[in-house]
């Protein structure tokens, strides 16, 4: 089945997920808003609220939004999710503790709201950071490491554990070092997912977009403190 | 099927979306944590790494944490989704949108911390309060309105969508009552879950915990301008 994705063409974001998936799968699939024309087509499906925003998925007429709902659909289809389905709800749960976490992420630079530029809360953002870093970090960090498993099948949510710990180092360096050390196990599952030959080859393709400061990662040295 | 659901005793919050969907279904269920001894149980359940926060459901030996994949696990099984995979994963990314905004209602008198009191975040809470009202809150409710449905099948997504509207006009009753004046959809969505038998006995009965100003809705005058 060849699949479309439709997501912001400058940022990894929450398509970088999906990404991964279809990536580390070898999927045949188009990255449309990246394509001439595609960003009228992924805005052409907003407007048909097909969803309230970007990822789009769509698999022949199927469209479907929401990350996670995207990669619930997608897990046993491209072998990295059992078909079973209480295995899938438990992934689906692990994916949406990932989802809250990205959030708390983003509005580490943007605690008042997503339409002002960083620049317009930053003094929120300080303290916002400071406590993410402080007291929510670490409980995410020590919840994922309880179940990091590193031997086994790899899951999609094992691959959006890797893309949380490379933003995460990206966002927050001096912080990552210093919690890192503690968590053996989220490094391991990291360094596992990093040498898998479909995502080592992704990583070293231009279709990887880098970080930078329009993202949901973003390094910001004053936030890490 | 015997369903045992744990969550805050206190409040409605993300409980509440569950709980709506098991006593439409009139379901046979506990609510765990507020029975003698149930916060024991709920502790035990969260330290055993079953969920990174509550609510969480047992079913047999099923534990599942997390509204939306809690509720589309129910969906089928109380009647309140279809079993096709297309259907359930559309209603899926609807419940996800909803979690979204959800957390951003929290986040208008949570934008720093949960872990610090409304009053340390008083400033904070009126400026991402103002354009949650502004900007994203007739976003979602144009979002939804688009496609509530006022015949058909009940899903559990619309009795999720009623708790919002309940939860909203609780919380910002000045801002809803201008803005549901151009959503009469949803408006019409409410009232026809509301007149549903068994919503309309448990809103009647104790088992309905009234709002506060502990929940994820709350009302601070000084936030809805």
């Amino acid at each position: 089945m060849k699949f479309e994705l439709f997501y912001w063409p400058e940022i990894q974001g929450r398509g970088e997920f999906v990404r991964l998936a279809l990536e580390d799968a070898g999927a045949s699939y188009r990255d449309v808003a990246r394509e001439p024309q595609g960003m009228k087509q992924m805005q052409a499906l907003l407007a048909e609220q097909r969803g309230f925003a970007p990822p789009l998925l769509r698999a022949g007429q199927l469209v479907l939004a929401q990350t996670a709902t995207i990669l619930h659909w997608l897990g046993p289809r491209l072998g990295l999710a059992p078909a079973n389905e209480a295995a899938r709800a438990r992934l689906n749960q692990a994916q949406l503790t990932i989802a809250d976490w990205l959030t708390e992420v983003h509005d580490t630079h943007h605690p008042i709201a997503s339409s002002l530029y960083y620049e317009d809360q930053r003094p929120e953002a300080k303290r916002r950071a400071q406590l993410f870093l402080r007291q929510r970090l670490p409980k995410f960090l020590d919840y994922f490491a309880a179940s990091a498993r590193t031997t086994g099948r790899i899951s999609y949510v094992d691959l959006s554990l890797f893309q949380m710990l490379e933003g995460l180092r990206y966002a927050f360096p001096r912080a990552m070092r210093r919690l890192e050390r503690r968590q053996p196990r989220l490094v391991a599952l990291h360094e596992r997912v990093a040498q898998r030959p479909g995502i080592r080859a992704y990583l070293q393709s231009e279709r990887r977009l880098p970080f930078n400061q329009q993202g949901i990662f973003r390094h910001y040295p004053e936030l890490d403190a």
